[in-house]
């Protein structure tokens, strides 16, 4: 899952394997994926078709915000199972070349020493923001992100303009600000996902497969639902460490974290503006509700950490022993207090999973 | 520039970009970089079959043991300029596809970080050793790889080995050692420009290039010319330093450093033996005499560093301050010492650049 910010361009996940690292604080996105494996199944049975490379040709995958692993690991696993079972009617399977993508910040040096031993194929990294071209044309047969798309490349520009009607100050996200500051970040969304659509065209074979799990809401859903309320309480922390003198009220005011949960109707109006894909199929994969009952307060605070360390870091310069303040104690704490809430807005959130086919 | 351990698979250069850092202290390499220029616009202009990819596809170029920079990314302008040329006269370039190979603990963060901006490609990392398959078949067009291929993939065994007459006491290399340690060296780069001949064979397409350039030293050249006198004043270092009690002296018996210089004879007649590649020119770019006598003891010391430093300390498990000790007084003294005759050495030695066409 790749993060992003305005200021800088990239921030990662926390790299490494250590107790704070993305690798050992995603098994959220974990539950994502395994619910994906039966998808996949599905969506290659049901919707690759293998012409579009003979197996004396190479077959080749990428994953888009692939982060550290092992979940990319599992995801690729699962595919080329998937697409090998399918070439095996045919009695023999090509060769696959695996591209591991996410932000040239990205850990790829873990990524590296942790590739699975007994891979069944030709990995490499490719450093760069899927929201612009990383590949050469019609190279690629499949194209898979799970859990990224709901990252902005930056935080709109309006919502640290102190002269904008969007000016979010006191806030971190658009989730119970000024109507204002949800529409500025529904216009980057909208603009982050067509600059990733158009570079997928182009990347992609005809009739190549595009499978995405998208983090998103329901229709006609509060804007606040999902994960925001874990981003607006974080937000409070970070004031309340302002009010402690701990960090500047001002760069408070100046952080916001580039996040987006869209719906199914808008998704949909997305890929159907941009022309080159089919949608094969939209699912909702969850409501999380019942996944969700016995995640703890300190399991959310680590998970967060995980994603939002370095662009906290970044963008206040605070020390190790600040961030440890924040996740160890006042957020875990503010969680706590509210988890009921919480975990009912959590639960209302969906995961969309698309297959999209290139025309 | 890849390197090996016999214990550990393999051990990076230093990374990072800090003063002791491949980075900062592969001025030698460069030279080699900066005059295989001409050869490599010969070569393409020469030697490139440009139908071997149609300007609408994907011209996929590798660079294996690249380190992380700067070197690898002059190289692939210079080839990618040579092949713009050649396709200039068709009338349309493809789309490159730039893979930088190494070890997987090399410091792949720095290289994407460093990754030119404005390049004229699509860059990937692909994490491994050469010596085995990285790519999938027949997918590459050129095969570039620079002052690599004298690493050997592992330690010969004998070496270490007690009850062997190859069993090298004392000293950390074949250069003035028993002829049956040159030999068990000689064995182990004959096995290992196999394995490299055979999966490059398999993955460049049919008239793909691969240009080569490798340290060696002349026909008939006595077995320790070149840089053997540079690793073999390392060992006197290590050895004093066991005198001192700074270092265990059964490590030092079993250290020895997976580095060998071929011939010309003897790589004409390994690539022969492959019978997978003509050899369309070896050229010697040097004797390099001219180029090393404004290097100092301390830049050795420096480049030697940047190299070691990684299989030293996890040999040894030595502290930084033992590191610094080595390269800063012991190593730079000792090269001082005998600094005429070292230039002397490293004068004969000379770089090939081969130029291979895949069948």
């Amino acid at each position: 899952m790749e993060s992003s910010s305005s200021t800088t361009g990239a921030i990662p996940m926390t790299g490494g394997d250590g107790r704070n690292s993305y690798a050992n604080n995603s098994s959220l996105q974990r539950i994502v994926v395994d619910r994906s494996k039966s998808i996949i199944d599905e969506a290659i049975a049901n919707y690759l078709d293998i012409q579009i490379c003979p197996s004396s040709n190479t077959f080749r995958i990428a994953d888009l915000g692939c982060s550290v692993g092992p979940n990319t690991f599992i995801a690729m696993k699962n595919i080329i199972e998937a697409i090998d079972l399918k070439y095996s009617k045919s009695g023999s399977s090509p060769e696959f070349h695996v591209f591991f993508n996410d932000h040239a910040s990205n850990d790829f040096n873990t990524l590296f020493v942790s590739l699975p031993p007994e891979k069944p194929y030709f990995a490499a990294g490719v450093p760069g923001s899927f929201h612009t071209r990383l590949f050469p044309k019609r190279t690629l047969h499949i194209v898979h992100s799970t859990n990224s798309l709901h990252w902005l490349s930056q935080v709109p520009k309006e919502v640290t303009d102190i002269n904008s009607p969007a000016y979010n100050k006191g806030r971190v996200h658009y989730t119970n600000a000024r109507y204002e500051v949800f529409e500025a970040y529904s216009a980057q969304y909208a603009k982050d996902i067509e600059a990733f659509l158009h570079a997928r065209a182009e990347e992609i074979v005809c009739r190549g497969l595009m499978l995405l799990t998208v983090s998103a809401i329901p229709d006609e859903a509060p804007t606040e639902l999902g994960m925001g309320p874990l981003i607006d309480i974080l937000g409070f922390c970070l004031m309340d460490m302002a009010n402690m003198g701990m960090l500047e009220e001002a760069k408070v005011d100046s952080f916001n974290v580039p996040v987006y949960k869209t719906t199914p109707r808008e998704m949909k109006k997305l890929v159907e503006r941009n022309e080159c894909f089919n949608i094969e199929r939209i699912i909702d994969i969850l409501p999380q509700e019942n996944n969700l009952k016995e995640v703890s307060a300190q399991t959310y605070s680590d998970h967060t950490r995980a994603i939002m360390e370095g662009v906290i870091k970044l963008h206040f310069g605070c020390s190790d022993h600040t961030i440890d303040h924040l996740f160890q104690h006042l957020y875990p704490k503010k969680l706590e207090d509210s988890l009921a809430n919480l975990l009912k807005s959590m639960g209302k959130s969906i995961v969309l999973f698309l297959i999209l086919r290139r025309k």
